[in-house]
């Protein structure tokens, strides 16, 4: 499979199951892609954020894409994420991922650095000349300190460079720029627009946006379909009603332990909790030196899923 | 040569000389090894952020420290930046490092996630238990985003997870905090601070530090050695003129593109450009993608350099 | 007028003209409110951000309340801003607004402390307890540099502490929490909740706000009310039309000279310079320190207004 | 008393003692300025941050100044902090602080609005040119959320529009690159340049600083005139152990209730409790929206005033 010229829907980040020690757990990796696939999503993206990229060894990202692209065999486009600091590193794990048969990469401007914008534009320009295959950006502000601007992202994709935008940011103005922008590009659509944003993706669907990368898609991949489905139909009262059940569910991530709230652990936990006690996968730990949910955490957790009819 | 009990002295973070393809250039760096050893520095540190370590793919990293630590043959303690996300990434690199003869690694706190100081301890512990070489934390907020509590950093030294600490945070009265915790420290001192702060090097010294690792000790070592040894006589008159005269040669990084400064490539490719007009380095590219200096940068860095004697 | 118990529909933040020596010109504050009320506007907001209350002293500040309320007569509700550092100062102005006849004041966390949130509780209770009006939470961490939470302000709310929220973070997902969580509030709707995110009004309305508080809304009140009147009515495709001409009329404030994007002044100077080519200001002047806008600049804001239909 | 041409020593910025019921308490106010008196400060600055300038209505500010004017009667220069968003705000407070007697104020840049440094520069030209008393920039990122540059600072002092600098930001390398380039200033030393930053005050002065302005010296002004004296005679080695003494007595602030630790309301409350303990003030309130410490802060704040021998 390739991806298709405009990738729309739901393409979650898939969560990294590992074993208590640490390894990747790839019988429930693949469990969860069933999970996922039987949800009606419409592409996977592992590698990212929230399947703890930032916390795997190479050798941990090898397996989990070739492990998911070999399950999925082309039924679905497979997105992976290239996290890293800058270009040269971002292409070793470009190069592993079309290896693997990836179908695109998921690329954010360089961390650790400062980098200016101009640099930024070197960057992708790089990355998409020699990667081999189609380069999305993926802004996320809170990890990677800077901001992609609407322009700078217009003009990349007006060259080619990008083919499409994972927007994590929570700048719903800056991606509302990129879509009427994006309609000046010439040529038929063919530059992808994904909010990250999990709790206002009616809203980005109003926009124009084509599709969600629901971390909670995780946890409830059907809800996130339906919700795709309804915006798609233009049922914005339907849509807002679906968004706001998810908005509920949410609360996994929000209500746990203060002293973790704002940190990544605590989100990473909750999927990974809610994914155990809906029995996808065999154990939670997320990678090091994430703290384990508390006891309590994890039964909240579970009367939030509860009253979400998921248990 | 393993690393002795307290590091001090001049410690440069050794720029890694590119071939205009972006390769590393190994002759290059052996010479600028010479220039470095001859300057009269006392320890190397390769693989920080002056090196350009946040740009180098594994392959070039490798080659960085085999290259250096068999070129040294032992004469110096050689130090290792492992830079990387999480811990599970910073033992690959610590392993490499390991296995090319490296005599301590040097480790930042996790970035691109957000982590809460409990894991950020977490951290430091596991990357100690299996790194088998001794742990220096590198306090770098302005890449790594959180910066090192001197509790925290007390605290790990006390353990024996830390075997110093190199501060680059700018922040000279946490410095101050941890020199004073350290002397409650059970046991012989040996836990090595060193500052990272290249223009208030006597003011470290002044407080108790042991050492400093400049970047601009890359260009000008013996002014930095000379600094040093003025510090430890206690001559604060003289040691305040030489460093007044490397923070005037500073100037060569601040005085780049006004589009540039506050971004790191105009000082990494000041560096660079200095060494190369020196005649020490073959080429002063710096690594993808950072934008070259102009001409006009690299006038005014030779001028600098001239009214420094340093040409 | 007094408030009523649901703030709604379009509510500007009233700009403040001033003449060439920098005093209040009531002149063209009356025919700027006589502009907004023709437009058909629900309410007027005064000395908030695109009124530079940040810049008024305290006489003008006066000067403005009282002029306002005196126009409008009691036509509409008129909010006044009390923007100062912390409790006791924003009472003082609290009095002045009272004692001018405004409806209700508008008020921030404390700034230029470092204040934890709960002392921001303290705050909006001392100054709720004290002021003898309704108070209006205003979320803005871009000057404020903290976010309010959204159970912050429900809290706030179930106490009677808050009588609304104008949310400027333009962090969509927390207005959905709150939008969610006051449906909870016991009682008949009285917590009126405006967005200060111009460019996603519909998203807002859409998500059950109330109203918007739209800085260019001094420009194109009519643009901004019809949004508002298709959003009630549920045409969430017309509503989208007319936010994109105004997302496209927002242009005036983006393309100002690259020197001043992402400062303050290009705002204010553009919805001033605008309001002066319409004809409703008899000078475009910003208070000191800022910089006024180049001619290039407001030939940009020209033809601008001129593909808006608005010269 | 006018200023001294080059303002030079310890000049502590004085605590606002407040009644149970939060109104200024003079008569503690003017015991405060006795107790700093006899301890043989050189100078006192009134109304800055650590005064709670920024909690204090104006009526509070000119009581606080006139005070302090009236009860020093000439024996010290007296500053005053004219802490406000924007120039002409600042002016109000500057014309209240002249018309007081106080001979300088201390300013910010703008702050709560977001300003370039070309308005940075009108500002303080704007103030300067028609406060009628000297004015020294006040450099605290912590609060205003910009930092002044060491060349606008110096092309300031050029123009003749500043008379000094209070640095509290804590960038030891830029006050270094500020006290260089003042020695390039014509005329005889009329800039001066005093430092916030109270537990590295010894490098302060080594690098050629005037003076200190610590919160801290509330507390312990004897303890600060000795550093001083020790810094202005040379002896590096006393000066490092009374700072060091002073940075253990530092400890009454970080040792507070950890839930407020990096608050103002932390070091601000510590300060007012040793006075309070110390007999120099009636009530150790602070103000609102301010928590008071715990019972427990308040006992550790003793012990280390008894270990200090300061009760």
């Amino acid at each position: 499979m390739s991806l298709p010229p405009l990738l729309t829907g739901v393409v979650p980040p898939v969560c990294t199951p590992l074993t208590p020690d640490l390894e990747v757990d790839t019988a429930s990796l693949t469990r969860l892609v069933d999970h996922l696939v039987a949800g009606g999503v419409d592409g996977l993206f592992v590698l990212g954020s929230s399947s703890e990229a930032a916390y795997l060894p190479d050798g941990h990202r090898r397996r989990v894409v070739e492990t998911v692209v070999a399950h999925v065999g082309g039924q679905l486009p497979v997105l992976a994420g290239a996290i890293d600091m800058t270009a040269l590193r971002v292409l070793d794990h470009a190069h592993t991922a079309r290896a693997a048969g990836a179908d695109g990469i998921v690329v954010t401007a360089p961390f650790y650095t400062r980098t200016h914008p101009a640099e930024i534009v070197r960057h992708y320009r790089l990355v998409a000349e020699r990667a081999q295959l189609p380069v999305l950006a993926y802004d996320l502000p809170v990890s990677v300190h800077s901001k992609l601007d609407a322009r700078l992202v217009l003009a990349l994709a007006a060259e080619g460079v990008l083919a499409g935008l994972k927007d994590s940011s929570g700048d719903e103005a800056g991606l509302r720029r990129v879509l009427m922008g994006r309609r000046a590009l010439p040529g038929p659509p063919s530059f992808s627009v994904l909010t990250g944003s999990e709790l206002t993706v009616d809203s980005a669907f109003a926009m124009g946006a084509d599709g969600v990368v629901p971390g909670l898609g995780n946890v409830d991949p059907h809800g996130y379909v339906r919700l795709a489905r309804l915006c798609r139909a233009g049922d914005w009262a339907g849509a807002r009603t679906e968004q706001e059940r998810l908005a509920a569910l949410f609360r996994i991530v929000d209500e746990g332990d203060p002293a973790r709230i704002g940190g990544s652990s605590s989100g990473l936990g909750a999927f990974k909790a809610a994914l155990h006690l809906r029995g996808v996968i065999d154990c939670p730990v997320t990678a090091a030196p994430q703290l384990p949910l508390t006891e309590d955490e994890v039964k909240r957790i579970g009367k939030h899923l509860a009253s979400a009819g998921l248990l």
